[in-house]
Formats: structure tokens, C-alpha cells, sequence
């Protein structure tokens, strides 16, 4: 037995939705015991993601209640398995949105474990190798295999590092796959959410001129002085639309729910590349926006492991810090709904170590 | 004056439309003397396009009357202009989709002047720079500054590169560009015509593994034997479709009007391309089939002078030719008829030096 495992109880406390209604409270059960592979994390932040809503209040479909969400979690380990190397008690690490894959395809292979031939194990509702059920970072510890664990740079703040884990993750991905980090070009963000700030602030790191497109003028001022943003564009009005004709290299859409593309395809340059990133249902465009100018529309969802580590490194050396507002495990409900309603600059954070006990 | 300059008279002879009837019939008009960076070619061959059909008929709205069809051209120099070096009277060259540009763009600069800044300029129907309307193919001569025009490699029988002038390019331009030519991927070919015949063909020389879906079974037999694919889906059959979910690394979409792309995105593997060359009009699928698996959709017109040749080339060293109905102007207006039923095998070519006279 390794010497730095040490006993721990594996009574967890949890904050769970027992039903579509998604409504969270309280809830205690137990993790598995470390493997030789695994640490037990106890969690100091989780970030709110949207998927969160998704899953306990059962829009996908095939929730399993109870459910204890949140998969932006971050934390000091506290037990580590027998055959873990290079990581002790006291580190600080995170976990995203996958506790699990294959480990043996060609895209666990590649690190690009999120795209397991055999599918990733969601952080929580989802059945891990074992055939247990995962549950997720709304909670005062986790148990997981090493190597879907990042090390949080020294010094930076784990509180910033929760959101990073999912939303940064999301949309840092597709803009390093469509080389969206060349300095000097022009890049669109649509939506100012989680996403959208971090999609800014990354896209500023890299050097690039960016425009955001809003359906409000309301995020203007703060798009502009806080976030950095060198234009700010409300995408309802045409004219401003219109001026902005084939001046773009790339967008990166994080808007989610139904809206119009063609607009957008008429901003991108010849070339250019939108990446989707948010769920925005159906998909129409005049294919015409495709054709002319051989332009491009392309999916991405969240991120393997190797871009993971990074980026959050990529956040450390160029003090890149998610906009976040922390609140105690207590508001999550209230958080939620404030979420659907857009109602939050730019991404909550639970405060787990100071709320759940 | 260029000792290779000859007197030649100005008087051409084409089959134009006169009206959205699209009905083409003999037509005498003149073309430009041969200014100092022009060939006028003799024209042998003509491949006809779905275009031809759409212009004729006034499907895009601003078509002029008369009009002369024809961007796959081929044919003989019989004039050479002034400052023209390296083409003389005798040689074999072939005009495409487009015969000006602005020269002076970032893309006429790396050659993919059918993405000018201020519009490539159309071989038929299209306002010049010198303010004179275009006239294609379907006509015994035509004077064009020899930048646009390309060399037909040598023993590549005129008839044949015809045909490679617009739909060879736009099949092998989105190929090169998705990097569709690395042998032992996998490629599906949707639509078995002019572009898709020649895809499949693109495909083989590629050393992909090809499989071709086809609203038909008809074009089965030959699709495997004669063009050598190694498969044949007819994409009705669900359950042919749903055996191949997430196997082909690339797509090419050469279909023309409504279709659904859900399917077809399935199909695809992680990181799979689509590539969009026909015009289906509005483009409509579950942005799930984009997010899931990070795959892409991608459009494509024509291509550039520098691809146009490479493809010539290529098409010579491999023995790559396009399978043609050749048939006398006499019969054009059949011949379009029978494209709109998609009833040729797999594009005609009008022998205009032994028919228009």
C-alpha cells in the first residue's frame, strides 16, 4: 500500500435532484474506495454548467435520479493509489467533464479521450467500467483515475480553474484545431455566456482582433473594457451586419438554442470557418453562404485530455481568469435558475469547501 | 506584332438562347481582336454543365440575352498575342469557369481567382472588364488572355479534358483541400453524375476505398466495374446506412437540389468532413451531428488556375478520364434535356469542330 494512502471514511456529502423538477438538496452516499490508479480529491469549487440544468432536470432524456451534478471541479488531493507517480497529498487537481474511457482506441490513444470509440464516462449519470453510476463535483469528494485528472498550475487560483474545465475547455479546443491562435486575424464570438467571455479572452491572448455579436446591447460596456473585446455588435441590427461583410477569419458560436447562420456566413471571410459549439438545435443555412467563398461550419464538443492540461497552462502563463461570481452550495438552486435566464457574469462557482460540510 | 499573329476574320459562330425558353439555335457574332496577352483558340470540344441549364433558362435571374453557354472548353491556338511567351500557334488549351479577374487580390495572387475580390468574370453571360459581354463555348472560337487558359498534357485527348475544366476542378479542388488524397482513407461519394463519376475516379487514384450513394440502384454495376468504386449505397436502404454509422473519413456531396444530411453526417467518422459542391439549396440537420464526433461541413465552387492545371496534370499521369457522351451541337438541345433527367452517362461533350461549321 502506497504510503501517502492514508483511511478516509467514504461517506460523501452531495447536494442531489431526486426528479425532473431538478430541484437540488442534501444527499449522502458513498464513493468506491481508491484504486491503484485513482486519488480522491476532496473538491474546494465546482463550476455551474448549463449541462447541469440538462441533466437533473432530465432533458436528455435518460437521467438516473438521484443525480449529483457539476463536472468543472476542483480540488486537494487527499489519497493517492498505489501505482499513481507524480502526484502526492496536497496537489491540486481538477476534473472535467469525463472520469473514463477505453484508454485503448485510437482516440484515447491520442488523448482525445472525449472521443472514445466506446464513449467517455460522463462525470455524473453516466455507468463507469465498473458499472457504478458517477456522480459529480456538487460534492465534498471525488475518487478518480489519475489520468483524467489535470494539474492546476502553481499559483493559480482554483476558484478561476473550476470553469475552465468545461467552458474553457469547449471552446479553446476548436480554436486551436481551426488555428484560430494566429496572430492578427479577426475573430467573431457569438454569445457572451461562460463560453463566449472565455472564447474573447482566449482569442485576445492569441492576438486576434475580436468582434462579439450579442442579441443585447446590455454586455456592450463590459465586452469592451472588461473583457477586451475590440468590437461589440448586436446581431439583430442589419446594417451594422452588413458592414461587417467577409471581414471575418473565424467565428465561434456559443450560442445555444435556435438562431439564424446566414447572417454569420456573410461576415466570414473567403475561408472562413465558423465552430459550433453551443447546441443550437436545428441547423439551416442557404448553402449558397457555403459554396461562395468555400466556407466552413464545424462541430466541437468539449476536449481530450492533452488539450486540457494545455490550456489550463495556457491560462497560468498568460493570466487568463474566468469572470466568475462564487456562491455558496446553499444558492445553487436560485444559481440555476438565474442560469436559464442568462442571469450571470460569467459563470457561477460553488464555493464547495466553505458551504458543504 | 507577334510573328505567330495571323490575319483571321472576326466572325463567330455559336448556338445561343434568346429567351428563358432556353431553346439554343445558330447564332453569328464577333469576338475581340487578339489583344497582347491573348490566344484566340479554335475551339474542338465543349463539355456541358449543369450551368449551361441555369443560365439558359434565366433560373438565376440575370441572364442576358443572347446568350452563349459553355465553361469546359478545349481546343487548338490559331492566334497569339504579343507579349505571350511559352504559347504558339498549334498547342492544346483548355478555358474554364472563368477568363478575367482583378489580378491584383490577395486570392487572384495565390491563384484562386474564382475567389477575386471583385469576382472572377464569368465565361458566359458575365459583364468583362473591357464592358463587353462573355460568350462560352458553344462556338467555333474564343479569344481569352492566356493567364486564364490551361495546357492540355500531351497525348490527353482534348475530348476528355473537356470536361475536367468545371466539374473535374470542382471535385478536386475541395479534395486537396480536405487532404481527401491520402491513400487508405475512406471516401463517400454522393451522386453518381458529372462530378460524382468523376470523384469516384479522383477517389481510386487517391488509393482511397470509395463508396458511392446513389438515390438509384441503377448506376450500381457500373459504379463498381466501370468506375471502379468499391462500394454502393443506395441511401434509402436505413439499414445499408446504418452498418456504415461513423466509418467514412470524408464525404463529397456532389448532389443538386433538396436533400436530407443527417444520414450522411452519421456515417461520418470523428473529425469526418463533408465536403459540398452541388447546390442543395437549403442546407438543414441536427447541429447534434456536428457537435458530437467534431465534424465538419465544408462548400466548394470551382476552383483556381494554379488547381486547374495541377488536376490536368494529375488526370495525364494517371490515365484518369472522364466518361462522355460526345454528341454534335445539332443535339444540344436534347442533350440538355436529357441532363435535366439525369440521363447521361456521365457528361456530354458537344464536338464542336466536326458539328459547328
Amino acid at each position: 500500500m502506497n504510503a501517502q494512502r492514508k483511511a478516509v471514511n467514504n461517506n460523501c456529502l452531495g447536494w442531489a435532484a431526486r426528479d425532473p423538477s431538478g430541484i437540488l438538496s442534501p444527499y449522502e452516499f458513498s464513493r468506491r474506495d481508491v484504486g491503484d490508479e485513482d486519488v480522491r480529491i476532496r473538491i474546494t469549487h465546482c463550476g455551474i454548467c448549463y449541462a447541469d440544468i440538462l441533466w437533473t432536470r432530465n432533458k436528455t432524456g435518460h437521467t438516473k435520479y438521484p443525480i449529483v451534478p457539476g463536472h468543472e471541479i476542483v480540488g486537494v488531493v487527499e489519497e493517492v493509489g498505489t501505482n499513481v507517480n507524480g502526484i502526492k497529498v496536497g496537489d491540486r487537481l481538477g476534473v472535467g467533464t469525463f472520469v473514463n474511457s477505453c484508454r485503448d482506441c485510437e482516440y484515447c490513444e491520442e488523448k482525445l479521450e472525449n472521443h472514445c470509440s466506446k464513449g467517455a464516462v460522463h462525470t455524473f449519470d453516466a455507468v463507469d467500467v465498473d458499472g457504478s453510476i458517477t456522480k459529480g463535483g456538487y460534492s465534498t469528494f471525488i475518487v478518480v483515475d489519475h489520468r483524467y485528472c489535470h494539474r492546476i498550475p502553481e499559483n493559480y487560483p482554483l476558484e478561476s480553474a473550476a470553469p475552465l474545465l468545461c467552458a474553457g475547455i469547449t471552446v479553446y479546443t476548436p480554436m486551436i484545431r481551426h488555428k484560430m491562435n494566429q496572430p492578427g486575424k479577426s475573430l467573431g464570438v457569438i454569445g457572451l455566456g461562460g463560453l463566449g467571455h472565455l472564447a474573447v479572452k482566449f482569442g485576445k491572448a492569441f492576438g486576434l482582433k475580436v468582434t462579439v455579436f450579442s442579441t443585447s446591447i446590455n454586455k456592450k460596456e463590459e465586452a469592451l473594457s472588461l473583457l477586451g473585446a475590440d468590437k461589440f455588435v448586436v446581431s439583430s441590427d442589419e446594417e451594422e451586419m452588413k458592414a461587417l461583410a467577409g471581414s471575418l477569419d473565424f467565428i465561434i458560436d456559443t450560442a445555444s438554442g435556435n438562431h439564424p447562420f446566414d447572417p454569420y456566413m456573410k461576415v466570414l471571410k473567403t475561408g472562413g470557418v465558423l465552430a459550433l459549439v453551443g447546441y443550437p438545435g436545428e441547423l439551416k443555412l442557404d448553402s449558397l453562404y457555403l459554396l461562395r467563398g468555400m466556407k466552413t461550419i464545424s462541430g466541437s464538443a468539449t476536449g481530450g485530455t492533452k488539450m486540457r492540461q494545455e490550456m489550463l497552462d495556457f491560462c497560468a502563463a498568460n493570466k487568463i481568469y474566468p469572470e466568475i461570481e462564487k456562491v455558496p452550495i446553499q444558492y445553487v438552486n436560485e444559481a440555476l435558475e438565474r442560469l436559464i435566464k442568462r442571469d450571470v457574469k460569467y459563470r457561477f462557482v460553488i464555493d464547495i469547501e466553505n458551504s458543504l460540510k
